[in-house]
């Protein structure tokens, strides 16, 4: 078997910072005068030492980078790890859940899926409603570095066609996702002051403003109240929309911005695929709305553009029980859910390039009738598509499938029905955050599920938030074997 | 544009043949004294008088074979034209339905999906009865000729794989599928015939008897009763299961049996890969039934083996209303339907032989990480899986998703709810039969259903059946382009 210090050192590092990061929500308590601070104090303590502790243990065997094999691990074991001590705060604090509740709010939190099993969660301490927010935007940082640097070197789902664009330096990895993460940091804070700002002008107290900006950019989707967003005015509702879409944009992109090269955003052809996407469903879930009743277009609008967009950059947040817009939405819905944002941004599920990729494929397939003997190579974004990209794509598109179908009967087995099911895998799988149906839909909630449908979810979180194949990989005996 | 001519002539000489199996239901009918029988002669004219008038009318642009291209557009037209004739007898005899639900009927029938919409088929007069058994009867024969000969040369869906093996005789299109087809008639005759007469022994009466042995044969799944299969005896479920499993293995290994070699049959990956997944999901599926109530064992096997082996080959009988098994079978049925049979058989959907080639893909991918350089190619059937094959399997995974998708969706907009909308679409698409829910499921009936929904169900049935490339293909503007 390999080292796996260098992992551990690494996870090590993660968690004692994990555990550092929890002094934000004990100072709002702190300061706000609630006794639940200790609770941060607490879990703090025992976060920092665990993660110093595995650190110092594997400290002996930090060598001079990550294998492939190495960095697979790695990538699966933080997120296996940080939701048990990210749960610390959920067990010992207010809400007193179980370890089964914590954990699956945690991995919720930090794979940004959003799936709550929390309710009456406006009454709690703010404190434990800024640690949600907190999971959440540690989540989206985390994962968009892991879609930058991590997953294109491991080859996984087709990731590796971002490999030269993301950045120049192709140092090692550790570095490199130091590097990145330092960059993408200044954005990522940026578009979180940006947006809990626009928040508070359009009404929302700071607590709120902050939580939901920082669950905003990380697409994740955690609210502050049972009913998600449906209580905040028209103008947060815009704003969220605005945001939610800019999450779910590449963040080199905004480097690039930065940097005072604006060429390449308006060339993206992601970009251009998700604004494409998102402008068709907007506008046919708005006619739906209009024709459907006496809404004012305006009204209509607002709602199918802020939970349209929720679901299709896998946010999750609901303004309304979509669940009642009649049947077209639910089913609708479902496979928006599919579809996801842009590659190296917060957004998860199958992703806008994908398809891209998969349908100039079929182009191609399609052009060799006319002369079978000929040679034609699917093209993206100018430059032509290697096998390898495309295998990767395709075996991503049918593991993910495959999952979800594996998933859905293993939930169906636990006693679920058809559409609790179906769509309880499909938002797990995608991290978008509610299901569909009268238990798990926008309007409910994923406390009432037993123990085993939460632990099959929560992994199942976990498996899409890593894009299927790298925990996949893991499991096979071929990784093992020397 | 292209000479459409030859396609029309081979399809007019088809139309005309359809005409003349009209004989059947016509001396039934006539036999058994019942007045029907003039309808079948005037379909039976029609029918033959406008095959004959189609093929006269083309007859001048005959060549010497046919093009990739007017391959593709004949496979197509085909199943498109054959249902407008077949539904003749039902627009004029007792079932007096609308040019949409004859319609309906017919592509269901021909495309082996075996979806009704006619109630009270106890109490049609025989020949019609025994019509829409063989509408099935010649769609299952037409399919398996189409998947050994037309598919392969296609290269639609990865069924290139099956190119050098299904017959050596490697000559033009229409003398090959000509030879093909006759080779395996007569060993689909002999599965009629043995089954038909399992059938009479387990006490049917003769009529279906033989109706029912055409539907089993060909996997289609019409019955004449609206309670599908629940009112025959135990005796004759263990019969259909037996068929239903024949007549989803591959054809040419029946050839080659009779031709004295049966090791290819006891070799094939896809064989034993169905197998393994009915023996599984039969398993699973009679411990459920066995748990959940006071079943006998041989009870809850026997309606295991019957429904699982009926959805899994994309035959569609129930014998038992699962719908009332619990949560659990009603979600794996649902993905059951999505397995399907094997390739070269009447058995549709996505097939085993796609699984096992994108599996091996995938395990191939694993290796790579060990040697990132080095060069591996799946294997399947010992031999090695050309990228060509392995993007067509890919391209018709993902289409075939895809499609679901938008079908599930269109259904949607109909007004249909969650369930109907998607198990509809995946049970038109995969050529099953019953869909879920209340009103398509295994108890119930797609008449209720608006037209739209039955035209958009009907199209899918097409789409499905022809490996979903092939109609895809023809409606782009690559191929239509000189
Ligand atoms: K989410
Ligand atoms: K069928």
């Amino acid at each position: 078997m390999f080292d796996i210090r260098p992992v551990g050192y690494v996870i090590g590092l993660l968690v004692a910072a994990l555990g550092a990061t929890m002094l934000l929500p004990l100072g709002v308590d702190l300061i706000a005068g609630n006794g639940e601070w200790i609770v941060f104090l607490q879990s703090g303590i025992v976060t920092v030492l665990g993660g110093s502790l595995i650190a110092l243990a594997c400290s002996n065997g930090v060598g001079e980078g990550l294998s492939i094999r190495q960095t697979f691990l790695l990538t699966t074991i933080v997120w296996l790890i940080l939701p048990v001590f990210g749960a610390l705060p959920l067990i010992l604090g207010a809400s007193g859940m179980t370890f089964t509740d914590a954990f699956f709010e945690a991995m919720s939190g930090l794979t940004t899926t959003g799936s709550t099993v929390m309710t009456g969660i406006g009454d709690l301490p703010d404190g434990l409603k800024l640690w949600r927010g907190v999971l959440q935007w540690l989540g989206g940082v985390g994962i968009i570095v892991v879609a930058m640097v991590f997953l294109p070197e491991l080859r996984v789902g087709g990731m590796q066609i971002f490999r030269t664009e993301s950045f120049d330096t192709m140092g090692k990895i550790l570095p490199r996702a130091g590097e990145i993460a330092s960059r993408i940091s200044v954005i990522y804070l940026g578009l979180t002051a940006a947006c809990a700002a626009c928040y508070g002008l359009s009404g929302m107290g700071w607590l709120d403003a902050v939580t939901h900006a920082m669950t905003t950019v990380a697409t994740g989707g955690f609210a502050n109240y049972d009913t998600s967003f449906s209580g905040f005015s028209a103008g947060a509702e815009y704003v969220a929309a605005v945001f939610m879409i800019l999450a779910a944009l590449p963040f080199v992109r905004y480097v690039q911005l930065l940097a005072g090269t604006a060429q390449p955003m308006w060339r993206d052809r992601q970009i251009r695929g998700f604004f494409l996407t998102a402008f068709i469903l907007v506008t046919v879930v708005s006619l739906w709305l209009v024709t459907r009743s006496e809404n004012s277009f305006e009204y209509a609008f607002r709602k199918s553009l802020f939970n349209v967009v929720s679901i299709l950059t896998g946010t999750g947040y609901a303004s309304d029980d979509y669940m009642r817009w009649g049947a077209f939405p639910v089913v609708l819905f479902f496979f928006i859910g599919l579809i996801g944002g842009c590659a190296g941004s917060t957004a998860c599920s199958i992703k806008i390039f994908r398809y891209q990729l998969l349908f100039a494929s079929i182009k191609t397939q399609i052009e060799r009738i006319h002369s079978p003997s000929g040679i034609f190579t699917p093209r993206y974004d100018g430059r032509t598509v290697s096998d390898d990209v495309l295998n990767s794509v395709m075996s991503f598109f049918f593991f993910f499938t495959v999952t979800l179908g594996v998933v859905a009967v293993a939930l169906g087995m636990t006693g679920l029905d058809f559409i609790t099911s179906v769509s309880g895998a499909a938002t797990a799988l995608g991290n978008i955050g509610p299901g569909l149906g009268s238990e798990i839909g926008p309007a409910g909630n994923f406390a009432d599920l037993g123990a085993t449908a939460k632990w099959i979810l929560a992994i199942t979180m976990l498996i899409g938030r890593l894009e299927v194949m790298a925990v996949f990989t893991i499991l096979t005996v071929q990784f093992w074997r020397d």
